[in-house]
């Protein structure tokens, strides 16, 4: 009966910036970074291992609001913990002092995400299964107990999830079998970052379509002239059959958004990603309908299951771009897919960053074989970096994440990685100058 | 030309929940606390005093952001700061890497609140001013230059706002004069918490009327039962003529909301505040539209303006409640005042807490004197606890505030109760052992 003896938080940030590898027209200069969380056990073979991502400045803000909501953990019976994932998360979540400074949203529910992932991931190493295959596994009535459904009666009730993941359980064991076989279907943000030169970025798409990619995103938003320029040349490589989407990093107001991708509906986009604040709802539903048939995706800043409530009661969203180190774990996250699948939108998971691919292809994987039993207008983010300082990183072949089949959450950083990256005084910071500002 | 020298950010907590004062169906054992801060200047005479307040856990988190948020300050002149008082905003607001951990929500904005709310304070103490008279002396453009309205202009454009501001130039002085006569009407909320005895609600109550009182307002949520019977008290109190309030504190989902209040309709309450989560714009309109003519009044936990102008767009509130230390300063509660004229809502301000009321008075008077020119339907809340902690106290007569009359936003707390308050050094905290838990 293993029991949690201490939790160690790391502030992680690797110096991406020096690169411009994900530099967008909002997020300029970003050190992907993570506030890094693992669970120690008495039993040496069994940790629990949790992140939330950020970009740099305040990763520490969100370590230390990790170690205060860890707290409770310490001395807790594993068995009892994994038993009761609903309850783990709701005792940690509605800590009294802790909620006012949400609640659900910011640097107190990043650290929700960190600490309860790291719980996930403990629970599937118990388990001895992938993450995937503990959710597809566990019954409707199981999973109900674990999600997050406050505030969500009003369209989504208790007995309507179960009914709605009850009515998904047959089939289950063909969709694995089918996803073993053929991988999730992904695309990749790796060749639109607005920081890369056209040569670059047409090279960059050549090999996308290579590598089997069907779909190719852009970062747009920054001149209306070199979106038109750039989104030609994506256009150009990629065909008239393959899927262009667009992404503008919220840096426009809903009438600004609006005229811009009416700028570039000629180059036929998918979708616009973030085309304004994440938290303006009906902004979303206005722009959405002012651009059709271009889709409108958001997500990855979307800060709790209330706002995606209201973004599908409000028909303000084609695509649910859920994230995995945003939303409070897979206990809130369960309520957004289920959400999503009674107004019948799919999820095409925000990835990227520091280990999202890595968590996101669990998720997805679950969605198709317990709740929405569909691919249709589905597809996971990838991006190709970092993935080197993960133990069991994501693989994908020919467009698809192949199924992880390593006990956990896929979560766990190299101690390499951590000695070296651990800010400021892992070897690579303190080599730099830990106080030397990061251009 | 002054320069600011440094800052000072200080973890202050008051031990309320000692007493249960403030305490509500959701917030059960807040610790009052306030991250602090002081921009100290070359001057001896001239400093900045500015806070975000949070009830105990995580706010070594707002003062650990607020140093962050602060950085840029250093060594800037004062008279450049306060002739630009929108450019430093959007300066600190727009840090590219603190953005990701909201954007303008939790941690990083609580602590930019607490920033721009000293430098606030200095730019009227270098002016010689009250806050409010800073802010009534500023012309629609100034005005208009400071306050953020970014992700707006679908609803209100810069010319838009400085029309709204410009036609209610004229009369500025006479409502100077008549607030200076009579102050700005507030209403009470220390008789009402939910942990107190039947009796002390009575004899609170009472007290309130006696007092000059015309609103009463009572916790509600943790049980009907309960809530029917202290109603009743209080209506029995206060006669017909008096206006009843019931704050729920977000217990709620919003099918239980409207089944609850419409049990205490008997009761003829003004508002139902809080009925549910802060975040639900939607969930609001479907409970204000079930329980008119009940009004519905939330905003001490709305996050930023784009919450408030969506809650304007969806008509879900009666009365908009924004907070002095939660949303970003006076730049963004200069868009909420303007989005709130422009939809033709009343501001009552929330208060309470530490130094909140010391805040939204400033925040009242300039309402009535710049924008909106009205009292009807409009009070403040007050709060009678915690003002000895500050050097220039607010004063309540006869049910009004009356207008500050020192140079600055009366946000100064005295050195003896930082000394003893300090967390965990200070010498209340130290004597207790700063370890110990406050149940």
């Amino acid at each position: 009966m293993p029991r949690i003896t201490s939790v160690e938080v790391v502030d992680v940030r690797f110096p991406t910036s020096l690169t411009r590898d994900g530099s967008d027209a909002m997020n300029k200069d970003g050190d992907y970074s993570a506030a890094y969380v693992v669970l120690h056990t008495d039993d040496a073979d069994l940790s629990g291992h949790g992140f939330t991502f950020t970009i740099g400045r305040g990763n520490d803000l969100c370590a230390a609001a990790a170690a205060q909501r860890a707290e409770p953990l310490v001395g807790r019976r594993v068995d009892e913990l994994v038993t009761d994932l609903g309850g783990i998360y709701r005792e940690l979540q509605s800590d009294t002092q802790l909620r006012w400074l949400g609640p659900d949203k910011g640097v107190v529910h990043l650290a929700l995400a960190a600490v309860m992932n790291a719980v996930w991931d403990l629970a599937a190493r118990r388990a001895g299964k992938p993450l995937w295959r503990l959710l597809s596994e566990m019954s409707p009535v199981e999973l109900v107990d674990a999600a997050d459904l406050r505030y969500l009666s009003d369209v989504l009730t208790r007995d309507e999830a179960i009914a709605l993941l009850a009515a998904k359980q047959a089939g289950r064991a063909d969709r694995i079998a089918e996803l073993e076989a053929s991988g999730y279907p992904c695309y990749t943000t790796s060749a639109g970052w607005l920081g890369y030169s056209d040569d670059k970025l047409r090279r960059l798409c050549e090999e996308a379509v290579a590598a089997g990619y069907k779909h190719v995103k852009l970062k747009v938003g920054a001149d209306l002239a070199d979106d038109i320029r750039r989104c030609g040349i994506a256009r150009d490589v990629i065909g008239p059959g393959g899927n262009l989407m667009i992404d503008a990093n919220q840096v426009w107001d809903v009438p600004e958004a609006i005229e811009w991708v009416r700028a570039l509906a000629a180059f036929d986009p998918l979708w616009i990603e973030e085309p304004t604040s994440p938290d303006d709802v009906l902004g979303h539903a206005a722009i959405r309908a002012a651009v059709a048939p271009i889709g409108v995706a958001t997500g990855e800043h979307g800060m709790n299951r209330v706002l995606f409530k209201q973004l599908f009661q409000a028909g303000a969203i084609d695509f649910c771009q859920l994230d995995a180190a945003r939303l409070g774990s897979v206990n809130e996250i369960l309520a957004v897919y289920l959400l999503a699948a009674r107004f019948g939108v799919p999820v095409c998971p925000h990835a990227g960053g520091v280990g999202l691919c890595e968590l996101v292809q669990h998720l997805s994987v679950f969605d198709y074989v317990a709740v929405s039993a569909s691919l249709e207008n589905r597809v996971t983010e990838f991006v190709d970096h970092l993935h080197e300082h993960f133990v069991d990183p994501c693989i994908v072949r020919d467009g698809a994440y192949l199924l992880p089949t390593a006990a956990g959450y896929s979560a766990e950083m190299h101690r390499r990685s951590l000695a070296a990256y651990t800010f400021p005084t892992g070897t690579y910071w303190a080599s730099r100058g830990a106080s030397e500002s990061v251009a």
